[in-house]
């Protein structure tokens, strides 16, 4: 482990104390146990620990932004509370959703009640740019929506561009980390220049996440993944392998199978399954993604030269590797 | 029309203009169209009217108070799109909800963006007090969580006391009438002690308010209520008028018949709903439902004495008398 990874390693570590600890009451139990069960589920965390790491490249202390991380922590996970019912997904870090283990309603209140909770914590944040942070915060939510609501929309339409695709992960995953990066500029009391390349960097780093997503779901290993691969095949997803073989794939056969996948609304069979990522892999598609990935991640970092500390700025590059290298 | 009449229409008004064009953008539609229709979809306005006027109570002017009031409205539309999906119902206001002339996802999502928001609203308050004002608002969203868990639990529960009843109603609809008189104070520059004394005021009309809609879904005007009367029976729902009726009820046949609403989950043959309708009347149910509400009132209106301005004083009085004879 490098000093980088023990770094992200420990913030990730105060972001779980301090969940483990979050939900105080007990009753009423059908939004208080669902709560506690889904914040000790796990996950990277990479939201909270992006915040604190833009807070300290700013100059802050990362300790005291500890709440507000926490509070868009929970905010994330509210929206894949509410995301599981509409993707109808049973796994997620390899448990049972809310939806599935308790039910539908259970799973709409509590996700409701996190998002309440989520501002509560939001609000003890100690800083003279709140009003700031927490318009930045709102804003996150209302962009996270929008992306899921095109996420939707483009499951039923027939046509999807690439570049409606990149619209829709931006907002549905990038701008809530642009949330994390700006607020925890604001919260180091970073100058404007600092917000502007931060912002930058978290929403080319969002893009490249969520490109990365969508090769996972194809190609992770299923344990560590925590659910079957080739979900978005069998769903009918519009994701980015998707929309560039139908862009790249000229003969018929192979045309014709990529589009069934968006006409029968998914291809259940795993011999059907297979032959898609076959696709993916004769016709570059796969090479694609990796190479735009890079691509992103490459402009990410670009954006890290305005740090002056050399220590933040490596601490972010490492970060930005970690996320296009992990298997999860 | 008297003057009170008068002022309750003009405040309303002013929400119903300001609600005409809160939702500004077009697109992803599948989020602002159902907001576009339930925002414009009428309704009492009563929380966004009660925080004005606690406003005007505490010596403020009440137009200052519109965005926070529109915040409040549109966070209590939040909770009516998501508590018809959990409670099936087809309409609301005489309309269709959302989840049913859309489909369930489209409701749970415009939901989740609508509490944004109403954030977003919320935030545009011009108040040294925001913060407090902030953090009322969120754990108003909490409490009406709370309430609707509880609700939801007690219809599974099969012993239900009138305390816990009381409880309930308090999180589901007393709070956030708190949550508006105390905001609405705090936006007039209030003293604490008419803020002890509108929290209170609010509290006990929320209480009133509750168990007369109980009263309303069994003897309301169909048409003007907007939905068939006896839901409540239907859907097996633990109301004041069931609870009351199961601890004071002792003939065997009676009694039993009013346990089959508990134990066949609703009773959906109309003779049956009636033969409820009658053990209520029958056995006074009916009447203590209606005392219940006029002490919860007085109680209310008590509080009102702190209010220096007779005229405010007053206004507060009609409102709730209007509240407690509404058929709508």
């Amino acid at each position: 482990m490098n000093k980088y990874e023990r770094r992200y390693t420990r913030y990730k570590d105060l972001v779980n104390a301090k969940l483990e600890s979050f939900i105080e009451k007990n009753n009423p139990s059908g939004i208080y146990n669902p709560l506690k069960y889904i914040l000790k589920g796990g996950g990277k965390r990479i939201r909270p620990v992006l915040l604190m790491l833009c807070c300290e490249a700013a100059g802050g202390k990362p300790n005291k932004a500890l709440d507000t991380a926490i509070a868009i922590e929970t905010l994330h996970n509210f929206t894949l509370i509410h995301d599981d019912i509409m993707d109808n997904a049973d796994t997620r870090r390899g448990k049972e959703t809310i939806h599935k283990k308790w039910d539908r309603d259970t799973a709409i209140l509590s996700g409701d009640a996190l998002l309440g909770l989520a501002y509560e914590s939001l609000l003890k944040t100690k800083s003279e740019r709140i009003g700031e942070i927490a318009k930045l915060f709102t804003n996150g939510i209302i962009e996270v929506c929008e992306g899921q609501s095109y996420d939707k929309e483009f499951e039923i339409r027939k046509n999807v561009s690439l570049g409606e695709y990149i619209m829709m992960i931006n907002k549905k995953t990038s701008q809530l980390l642009v949330c994390c990066a700006k607020i925890g500029v604001l919260l180091g009391n970073g100058k404007n220049k600092l917000l502007y390349s931060m912002e930058n960097y978290a929403l080319n780093l969002g893009l490249a996440f969520q490109i990365q997503d969508d090769l996972l779901d194809i190609f992770a290993n299923e344990k560590k993944f925590g659910k079957k691969t080739g979900g978005d095949i069998r769903e009918g997803k519009k994701t980015y392998l998707l929309l560039k073989g139908l862009e790249t794939v000229k003969e018929k056969k192979d045309k014709e199978l990529l589009n069934s996948v968006i006409t029968n609304k998914g291809l259940k069979k795993e011999k059907d399954v297979l032959a898609i990522k076959n696709i993916y892999e004769r016709y570059g598609v796969i090479n694609s993604a990796e190479k735009e990935i890079s691509v992103y991640t490459a402009r990410a970092n670009n954006y890290l030269q305005n740090i002056k500390s050399t220590d933040s700025r490596l601490m972010l590059s490492w970060f930005s590797y970690m996320l296009l290298n992990r298997n999860t």
